[in-house]
């Protein structure tokens, strides 16, 4: 199949999603009442065909190269409530309603620390 | 050098950014005025590194394969005002003051549309 062109996917209509060379893009989970970033994570074909078909975020996990829903074992899932695209439709953000803590350490978000001074430090549980 | 433990990056206070095998984390740039998510791309060590170091956003291009400013050409810089790091270290968000539109194409931000129904709409300009 012939590639959309440049024009395409930045000015057009049609979600044209382009998965990289490992048949990867990147999907940035927020939640959608606080505009907080939950997680970064990254979807194959088969990851967003799931999650726009249920509306539960589903990823491509690279280190067991398999499909997995975010909360199936957790029960912590992800409603997917808006999706956004990017220019080059390379990268997604999921505006999600969170079930429980997103992160599995427990924390609210996966992005828990904050650099300061070359250290890490805990700036939400 | 050793790879640090799981332990070691999730629950430690010391920097151990996690590159995958192309060198890579995932950078994610929010406004922080607004929250609203400006655009992703990749960091190798060389553009963690000048990020840290000028506390202006940089990237790698892996297009091009080289080390890129933000705003470099176009002048729309992005001063990074505080930095966020996930539990496995390999994605991080720069919280940044934005000097103009974000996006190549004019927009504030890369994530200009929404998939409604199958299609995008354009949400912001």
């Amino acid at each position: 199949m012939e590639q959309p062109t440049k024009e395409e996917r930045e000015l057009g209509k049609t979600f044209l999603p382009k998965f990289d060379e490992n048949g990867l893009l990147t999907a940035v989970v927020t939640d959608i009442a606080t505009k907080d970033i939950l997680m970064v994570a990254f979807m194959d074909r088969e990851a967003l065909d799931a999650t726009v078909k249920t509306g539960l975020a589903h990823f491509h996990s690279r280190s067991r190269g398999k499909l997995w829903q975010k909360g199936e074992s957790s029960g912590n899932i992800l409603r997917v409530r808006e999706v956004l695209v990017d220019c080059d439709q390379d990268a997604i953000i999921l505006q999600c309603e969170p079930a429980g803590p997103t992160c599995h350490t427990g924390a609210r978000s996966c992005f828990y620390r904050r650099l300061e001074g070359g250290v890490l430090r805990n700036v939400i549980s």
